[in-house]
């Protein structure tokens, strides 16, 4: 079989997932992770007794058996129900008196709610271990780069100098508020689910909340103190949260696309050995890998709506906005995986061309620095005439495509109050960065905090 | 290999999509209607003496060609190159001669966007065949229930009396509406590309345009003026329309969801024999292939901002836009798909339950009848006093759970203009049908006629 | 002036917004706010000695002025500039030394910035504050209502009893999980900004980061370590979260929709006194408020996929990224809030139907208990045989419109094992409630345990 | 009154709407025409004798009057319905005759409905007017620039040439598709709706298909065959085709605004007079209504979202789904409206730099032709050496800064086939232009075909 979903498509998938995150979602690992849930049931319904020991013994052994998937799946057309297939198939392997206290009890939602949680668990584990190696890798460049000037930009356009450091230190931090977003929410997600058909636990009398209880331990969830049968906060706030990680790491390709190309070239990708970037232009140097992080935070932020409209479940189950999830949860994991590794990767390889940095600054003949001889002016003109004469020297200068210096010099109203040797000394880039270094410093500061912290 | 999305699921992937939208986007019919493409570039090529006879006529006849799919996934993660894989697997299947000439002067997006096109085409073809047997069975449901009695509700409550068929024929309007859509919007879409590495055609020198006219005429397909590299309003405009038509085919769902409650019972799905409504719970009927059209309807729904964002292409050619395509475009069209066909399946099946519509709608003891009475007042007392006593009537009513008829004869300012008898004569329901079976005719003659068109 | 947007109407915006977020959002609210920032920062800096003490006190003194806001509107047509306009409206009103001083160094997203921070503070503590109104109503029905039977539904379709405390239980737990998440967010979404042009506050030397945290300080908002003029998560997870929050609204308001259906009648909005349902049908009373809340969740939901859009900000500042915030933050705000005020209404005077209620059950002769009956069946005849004799049972009662009971107490496959006495006493709803009981408590423990904490 | 909402807000309203637009949308616009139509309806209703005919003329001549739409707002809350505030205040205005006979039969959704399909006849003309002025504007400079050549870019990163003229010509012919959907749309979209309470005309007998087909007419629009309370496809076409269109133009505003880029240079737009780019930063010249363009079609595209969610309209009409209409279409209309005008204004003032063009391409050595270096080997060498020679030839240059031509003539494999005259020959960028004057042509002449036609 081949994919009809790019995340399946065996020429295109590795772009589009990871191989953990695919061994986690695809038929084969949803229906591991089912039985081992099946199983864990049994063991602990044998426990308290709700089911036969032998029974128990039995299913609780059978969570690693690997089934027939095109079985599971004819089953499931046959009866139209969405968990049938599964276990009908698995009672095929049991003996018969295994095979009647199957699932005992318990609805589809239990397992594919439980499943749910702990795949957000180990969709935050993962998150989590790759914004580390995202943030080291960023906290070492602001620190490599701490003093490599480079022009900002606003709104497209040349503005003040900052440093190449200030501009990782501005990722690290924003990648930093996610690391403490998700631990936040992983107890608040890591909760699974025993409901029962409309939520109250109904088949077990009052063993239910024990049962519940420990199921969960034994899975490494926590336990609900409602049924979430129709109350899919956690899984919109966790996909919400993928959306905001995958967003931030887009912003990173964005960023390294505009400053690879060719005019600019202040940073670039390392091209992988063999890649061709183009097939009739054989010179192309793609920004493929910060191209596909913008890609796929488009794919994960169409799941937010969808999560989000999922919230309004009706009565005690509703199936058309839990089906949703079925759709959205493994694209958008998958994707924001595909994403978490790409920029890894891109950083890991990131070329900084320094020299270029200080070229394109430079290329601005300081009109890149009005902003400190207007300050300056200030005390002396008042702040709109300061703004006008340095707006009209600007207007000079670019229309004689003369340095900005040269323009002020040349006015006596500015030199007035500042001679050409006040000028250039104020118009030196490194007097204007202001902030930069202590914002790095702060920056690495809370994140060693974050890292010291139990 | 099984599948991380649930269109691919081997469990659950035939509720998500159509064996036919499978075979069109899985690898295997994408590889081959790419094959098929490159086959007839080459065979216009050499009508053109673009390329030798020989190497044109060997590849031309490679359209039919099995290629082995993992080595394409191989070859194209080794290049990093969206087609160079299929293009290396290809031309070990050629003698040189052919091989060399494989795709020439062509980039991945004329073939990709061109297949692109033809898949719309497709797909509306799939959505005018389903469309024109939802209509069908829609027009035969308005006639049959012409005038079969039923409540009317609005913001959920009561309201005048309607009948199914109107009700029907109010869906048969809407389906058409999209038919016409469809066929507009069909000669727009269907159109391919042959643009080159930046839309200039500049491997052909100016051969192009000609190049490009026969090819498209070979695959059914009209050529564009310019090219649509990154001019994405067809995409957007064909994922827009299938949005269209899956929300109507879900509000029919859910009407149907909702008139299936056992509180109502005027409508209900056959259940296909074998399935099983829940395991927990052997009673349960419930309205699956209902709910699915809901579900179905998000996940298109969600592929529309993805298709609009897309417009926004940059330069000549945009990575980050175009790939996008490739998540959302096989997504949203096997989804429809399923959503057409299941919507066939349920209207083809649909019970009506004409005793339950004449039992719902009494079961109101005329309070659903309050306008025609006020009506008949505003004459005598004008429209305030009538709104006032009639609303006051149907409050007594109500809180004595008496029939409003009863309400309204016991007030003598009522009853000074509008005697008992009367009153029960303005309160039949089949009086306040008002253009109901004009309403019904003009859709059946408007699909006729639609139908006639040549 | 009147509005183009719902919200702005004088004859509808009471339904889209509140007179507390119309205060805070409008042009007169805004304008005040960003005056108070613009003084604060003039009084920090006089303080540290940045610009003159005399200007530093007028400009401080100006945070109350009321400006000509057509004349502020001219200006910042005039200049094209966001914010020239409220200065130079300012100067006017300032002695010659104060008015070169106004905003000295900073840029408008300093100011705006600063006040979406405020913002986000304000609707963070309007929502807690509502919330916790919410919490309180659903804790006083799920305690009120702890033993009252009803319905529990699952597709539509009657399900197993629960009572409508477990319900309210349910929706309370959702509404504590909004307490902590609003509780866990504050401190990362009140954070202003200082940033200067490109984020290195690169106008005040290495005063910066001193004059941002008094200023922080005094403003009663956290100080950021790094700029974030183009790292929007804060705003971006502060619209989640109200998204959040009106998508579980929007859930209560759709369960009280449909159960406000004459043909159910469980719950019931209190209609205000005065109100007309319908002009032509004198009879209706709708569910307004419900459906609003259902309406207000969309308009929110939509402007999620506008923030997290947000995050992919170029450089050191995205007017486009930006700029839209404009539009969806007043707009997601205040829509949040009438959907927190008119749910605290919709509950307050919500109307339960406890005879209702049971009568529905009831109405369902005993299917809605197959699953008491089926379970006790297992250990005698194993699962499948259970199901399949429980769900004969029901086809055969419900083709005749018999009770459940009836139809499995004459089937002696059945009674071989379970006489009609044991059916009848399993088939009391109070048996099947499970852990009705123990959910409702847990409930109201951990919203206590809440409240308690300090 | 100021506004809450970005589009009423008194400072920067007018970049957010038109004044139109605004007259069309605000209170006192759609009131107006609120009122028009209930005198249209009381004209046509005393033609066909349904009310007085006195009643008629009076509440006919009352199409005009202003009404105190405080007193409206009022009315509405205390009444607590959308148009019973309208029709008191009306009444107030009329003897008693005429107000007795206000709006008899109708219900809101026919008034606002009908005032949604003007609302749609009108934005259609609009953007039909504003299309064709950017239209010319385009073909303007397709002409004038046929022959300016610039690096077309793909990735982000040089490709081949292109010419200005060709870019303008394909901005061109997406423009005039747009024109065609409008011209398609326009007689479906423009559809009113006379359909009363539950869509049956129940109140005028069977005058109901005469009498809207007679309002209909009067008004300029269309009648529909059946009722669209809950068929809302129209308003959600309308709504995708306003985000299709303004996609277009956010895509003309990010391409300006990266060619202003001061590293490319290419394009600019002309600042208006007085304007002031930033209050820190006086050189600062920021391609402002550029990225506008961008940021509203964001909030256009937001609003599609929720038009197509509106289609699951439930029974027979759906307060939730229709009231978000009431949020979305004013906003999307405006901001629409808003993008029209910027996008004409910006392209009649767009600065072309041929200079900055040449100078770039030039700046690329050559490496932007590779591609007939390379198809000019393939007869000699096969593809992929020739691929491969030129790709090396590539990296050599890259990496010594040589021009691409010296790296190929250097290399005696590839000068054994092409001399380095014949290279220098491959190499003129004018040879690699293609079909650009075709293209350039075609699209010409199809916007002269579209003009000509009736």
């Amino acid at each position: 079989m081949t994919g009809v979903d790019v995340a399946d498509s065996v020429v295109y998938g590795h772009l589009w997932s990871t191989p953990e995150t695919r061994d986690l979602f695809d038929d084969r690992g949803r229906t591991r992770a089912w039985l081992q849930i099946i199983a864990a049931l049994a063991a602990v319904q044998g426990e308290l007794g709700i089911i036969p020991a032998d029974a128990a013994e039995e299913i609780a052994g059978a969570g690693d058996l690997e089934l027939d998937l095109d079985a599971v799946g004819e089953e499931t057309r046959r009866s139209g129900h969405s968990m049938l297939g599964l276990i009908r198939v698995l009672q095929r392997r049991l003996r018969a008196d295994g095979a009647e206290w199957v699932h005992h009890g318990a609805t589809v939602q239990d397992v594919s709610d439980t499943w749910t949680a702990l795949v957000m668990q180990r969709m935050l584990a993962i998150a989590r271990r790759d914004l580390g190696t995202i943030e080291r890798s960023l906290l070492a460049l602001a620190d490599e780069h701490r003093d490599t000037l480079m022009l900002g930009r606003t709104h497209g356009q040349p503005g003040l100098p900052i440093t190449f450091g200030f501009k990782a230190a501005v990722w690290a931090a924003e990648t930093g508020r996610h690391l403490e977003r998700i631990a936040a929410a992983e107890p608040r997600l890591a909760v699974g689910q025993l409901a029962g058909a409309v939520g109250t636990q109904s088949s077990w009398g009052d063993q239910g909340p024990e049962l519940q209880r420990r199921l969960m331990e034994r899975l490494g969830l926590g336990a609900p103190d409602a049924s979430w049968l129709t109350a899919r906060d956690r899984v919109a706030e966790f996909t919400a949260l993928l959306a905001l990680v995958t967003g931030t790491l887009a912003k990173i390709g964005n960023e390294v696309y505009n400053l690879q190309r060719a005019e600019i070239g202040e940073l670039s990708e390392t091209p992988a050995p063999g890649v061709v970037g183009s097939i009739t232009m054989p010179q192309k140097q793609n920004p493929e890998r910060s191209e596909q992080l913008w890609t796929l935070a488009r794919v994960v932020r169409a799941s937010v709506g969808l999560a989000l409209e999922g919230l309004v479940g009706e009565h005690e189950r509703d199936g058309a906005a839990w089906k949703t999830e079925w759709a959205f949860l493994p694209r958008a994991s998958t994707a924001a995986a595909a994403a978490l590794a790409g920029a890894a990767d891109l950083l890991a390889g990131l070329r900084v061309d320094r020299d270029r940095m200080r070229a394109n600054l430079d290329a601005q003949q300081g009109h890149a620095l009005a902003e400190p001889v207007m300050l300056a002016l200030v005390p002396h003109t008042g702040r709109q005439r300061a703004h006008a004469l340095v707006h009209r020297a600007a207007s000079v200068g670019r229309r004689s495509n003369r340095p900005l210096l040269e323009a002020l010099a040349s006015d006596p109203e500015v030199t007035a109050h500042l001679p050409p040797d006040a000028l250039a000394d104020l118009m030196r880039p490194e007097r204007s960065l202001g902030a930069v270094a202590a914002a790095i410093d702060d920056v690495l500061v809370r994140a060693q905090g974050r890292t010291a912290a139990p």
